[in-house]
């Protein structure tokens, strides 16, 4: 008995989400996985709630072709917009969100109950982080602010430099700067992680960043033992990467958020229009 | 006799070509013009050659049916890697890109035959802007540098912050920091215009920037008169905007390029992808 050996298929609208399958890869060596990075059509931030979840439900069409046994949707904005839509779209196979794991892990780190969240335009917009910390705890101050710009810093790979700095002051230094200001700061793009040490070096050692992929991951693990998915084997596969642009782009600018080099070959040129 | 009242179609990946449609509204005030900004897909900077033009194709295709009398591509990637397939494609209606007269003015700007270029990385990739430079003349110095970052800047608006002019730095510093440096900058992506602020404190006041905005309006009047196209209405009628994600945020972002309002009643959203 070597349980459920099918993978499991995380989405992203590019390549921010490897930052989640980073993760799950460390929390779960015994799964295989398949990512798709929707790449031509990328960001997902900037877009209407309706685009979002057009392009969201074909791109788990094309997991589902290959035969995944749950879907990771690691990308704030679809999870934000689309989730309700895609999990009643692909059921039976559970869909998992970064929105809710997130959530949870900023109610478990807050002592003073006041949480920022940063995130790309759409994502705030739609208030879904707010409304889950909200529907744990009545009582949490939550404020939000867009930093649409840390998306392109992230993809230039500008981890700390002076931009990088000046762009984290300008949108996190006044949110931080009164008298009683968050404890924890919800980092609700996968993007953001890249930009880890420049944000702390802003908001301060004393703020905790929470960064929704190891929680994600944990939501996953969960779910796979639930509902009796996880894999029993010990040979994991290599993952296989599909995108719908440039493979050449993907491998190299994927990189910088899977924090090891991607060979080019394992990765799949693929048209969702179609489907 | 009133000429032509036909419309003139621009085209961009979505709100920077308004920085060319301002110039055109300036230059050829007797014209009406339809414009399409392919927002639920951009950017196209980021993109494959092959991706672009399909998408161009699409998006041209709606201009036609609006009975447009040329195509304006107000879109320097979609001006490098498409120009020749859409001319072939929309034939007989007349195609003007952006990158020619850049190139043009480009060469009447230098005095030490020196000129560095800006643009997205599918610009620069392509390299199309060294090629019409150089076909213009030969002896001319030509270093390119992608400006990736700045695109998310100009959108947010960020003419000159910190964050503007420490991307600016990294980006041009060491461009023009040489013994002998370019003394010309060519502005190759329709984005960049917003943040000449800040480029020119980094380059120097010396350095001539080059914006195919204005160069562009130039060659549209003359391709007018030239196919006896122009109109000789003095009845100019409002422009109408089409976008293809959320006309609000094409509102709100386009208003940063096009120098004024824009009425998000006149933004008709559209689907191009029957198209």
């Amino acid at each position: 008995m070597k349980g459920d050996a099918r993978p499991i298929g995380v989405f992203d609208s590019g390549m921010g989400g490897l930052t989640v399958l980073r993760a799950l890869t460390v929390r779960l060596p015994h799964e295989r996985f398949v990512y798709l990075g929707d790449t031509a059509r990328l960001p997902y931030g900037t877009k209407s709630a309706d685009t979002v979840k057009a392009y969201a439900l074909q791109a788990t069409r094309l997991l589902l072709a290959e035969g995944v046994k749950m879907v990771v949707v690691a990308c704030n904005t679809a999870s934000a917009v689309a989730l309700k839509a895609l999990a009643e779209a692909l059921s039976p196979v559970p869909v998992i969100g970064v929105i809710e794991p997130g959530a949870r892990a900023s109610i478990a780190a807050t002592r003073n109950n006041s949480i920022a969240v940063i995130a790309t335009e759409g994502t705030v917009k739609g208030g879904a982080y707010a409304r889950a910390i909200a529907a744990l705890r009545g009582d949490v101050r939550i404020v939000q602010q867009p930093c649409q710009v840390f998306v392109a810093l992230a993809e230039e790979g500008w981890a700390d430099t002076p931009a990088t700095l000046a762009a984290a002051e300008y949108y996190l230094g006044p949110l931080f700067a009164g008298p009683s200001p968050p404890d924890t700061l919800v980092l609700g793009c996968t993007h953001f992680p890249v930009l880890t040490g420049a944000i702390q070096e802003i908001v301060g050692s004393a703020v905790a960043l929470v960064d929704s992929a190891e929680t994600t991951a944990d939501a996953v693990a969960e779910a796979l033992a639930g509902n009796g998915l996880a894999s029993q084997g010990d040979d994991s596969a290599p993952t296989r990467f599909f995108a719908t642009d440039s493979p050449e782009r993907f491998a190299r600018v994927g990189e910088i958020f899977l924090g090891r080099p991607i060979d080019v070959a394992t990765v799949e040129l693929v048209d969702l229009r179609s489907l």
